[in-house]
């Protein structure tokens, strides 16, 4: 062979196997499957030109949940631990916490007399650690604490308790089009300051709950200041209220993991277009979590998959995703 | 010259043309001056690696108020004569109206008695026109109204009340990776049905005043009913709050004029970094409207451009465009 056929051949022999391999392997975390190759067959129909399931890139929305879902949300939501290391933080300034619940209970390490006083107590929390501070103070503590802090059983920072397959997901959607979206019933501005190096998200793609700002004038500057009110709850029958407040369109494609986020896939699949719909079930003690009544596990306050959620998926053809079979791996550091 | 040097030459010359007109027609509809100049010098700087002013795509985030900023906001803003059609088409099913301010002014076409009613009047007007229906009717209603409604004064849709020089603002800010959005005073879902269209923006990036939706099932359907309950105003010091909730980082760009975007304009040149605010000023009464006490223009309650706005305008630092003269042409058909 001449050096420049040679060469010719070389380099198409080399992009032959890099858009082989390209083809070959998206969602390399994931097991081949049904769960898999559904993902893929529908990100194909609707982006192949002239396909009658095709959507135009605009359409292409995809919410996902956050807590269960994008990140470990055992054996309590990443949030509450913020709470309470925030919590124990403010507590030299704050000597009436001693008597007063549930910062008495919680500043003594009982988390179950502190969780007795139920949503009022969690509020009361949320307030006492959330509230008080401008938007940007508040962005610093968060950034702050998520830097240093670890997940109490895999003793790793909790952004590396995100889980790796879904990671690839919200990769692989980008690629073909998709805008993806965080659609959370955990704080708004607790999920931007790190979402963006996490997941590829930007604050603008993050729906959650929120408490109301105010804008003030300080020293002639102009600052937004948290105050002690809730604004919104991105749960449940809100989620979709908070896409079409934030996105403004039908998503064609969500996941979640519990009961909070069955209205969202509803609401997802009420479009008459080639949809997707997907729940992830923890069903997978040895390496993560298993809990939600649903297939016998264990229930659980936190992140509750019911019957009934599971139910609906059967009735509506949702995915259901198990952690045990369809992921090679949890997280990133899993080999 | 030989053929193929000829086709050569030919192709470059063709490029470096394109390119050449490109570069030196930035905004052709702003004549040369020190508001077009302030915009290209901005966009040059932020956009430059390495320059000290450098900000990364992902940071170029602008805010554009609607009505009176990218189209006409006189002799009243859009959103209220698409209310009145809009009561007019319900009348016959609402008999009480005929005894009822504000409809029973607005049915005789005595807008003067009906906005004597004040906030609460247009509350009314406002809920009995714009709430009661699912969120995809009424995308559906405002698509069928703005199709077809005329401006009083310029017997055109309003879709081509639009200023051509914002128009072009908005194409060359995302040309240079900007993503752009609407921050309006006006109804977040009044403006979505046709952004995307006339502006290029997409309705993830509208941000705006909302009425509450429910989310509910309706024969095994999910909808959102929108409710007769004020959910946010996007007006004044509710627009800093507003793009917080919606962007959740400040704007390193932002357009208004009037003293509802006052606030908006404070919080985004709040930061550190370059950052370029601008006002359009109304005082070209031949080709649209002039208005405003500032300048000695004539006072309106819509769009009002106070005094302590242009002296807000002129301590901070902010540009205050001459519709008169810094723009070529005011609407998309003007020569």
């Amino acid at each position: 062979m001449k050096p420049i056929r040679l060469i010719a051949f070389t380099a198409f022999t080399a992009i032959a196997l890099v858009q082989s391999a390209r083809a070959d392997t998206p969602l390399p975390s994931w097991n081949d499957g049904p769960a898999k190759q559904g993902i893929i067959n529908f990100v194909e129909k609707v982006t192949k030109a002239g396909s009658p399931d095709f959507v135009p890139v605009a359409e292409r929305i995809a919410t996902f949940d956050n807590d269960g879902t994008l990140w470990c949300e055992q054996p309590l939501p990443v949030q509450f631990y913020f709470a309470i290391d925030r919590m124990k933080a403010l507590a030299p300034q704050h000597p009436e916490w001693k008597d007063k619940e549930p910062f008495a209970s919680l500043l003594k390490g009982d988390l179950k007399t502190a969780l007795a006083g139920g949503d009022h107590a969690l509020l009361e929390l949320v307030m006492a650690t959330h509230a008080g501070m401008t938007t940007a103070e508040f962005e610093q503590i968060v950034k702050d604490w998520i830097a240093t802090a670890k997940h109490p059983k895999y003793k790793k920072p909790y952004t590396e308790c995100v889980y790796q397959p879904m990671v690839e997901l919200l990769a692989y959607l980008r690629e073909n089009g998709f805008k993806t979206f965080i659609v959370s019933g955990g704080g708004i501005e607790f999920i931007r300051p790190w979402a963006e190096q996490v997941y590829g998200i930007p604050p603008e793609q993050v729906v959650g709950s929120s408490i109301k700002t105010k804008f003030e004038m300080c020293d002639g500057k102009p600052v937004l200041v948290r105050l002690s009110e809730l604004n919104f709850i991105d749960d449940k029958a809100g989620k979709p209220v908070g896409i079409n407040q934030h996105i403004g369109r039908q998503p064609i494609a969500a996941f979640g993991n519990s009961d909070g986020d069955q209205q969202m896939l509803e609401w997802t699949g009420a479009g008459s277009a080639a949809r997707l719909m997907m729940l992830v079930h923890h069903d997978d003690a040895e390496r993560e979590y298993a809990y939600g009544p649903a297939g016998g596990l264990p229930d659980t306050k936190v992140g509750t998959f019911s019957q009934s959620l599971m139910d609906e998926a059967v009735k509506r053809g949702w995915t259901v995703t198990s952690m045990k079979k369809d992921w090679k791996r949890i997280f990133p550091s899993d080999k």
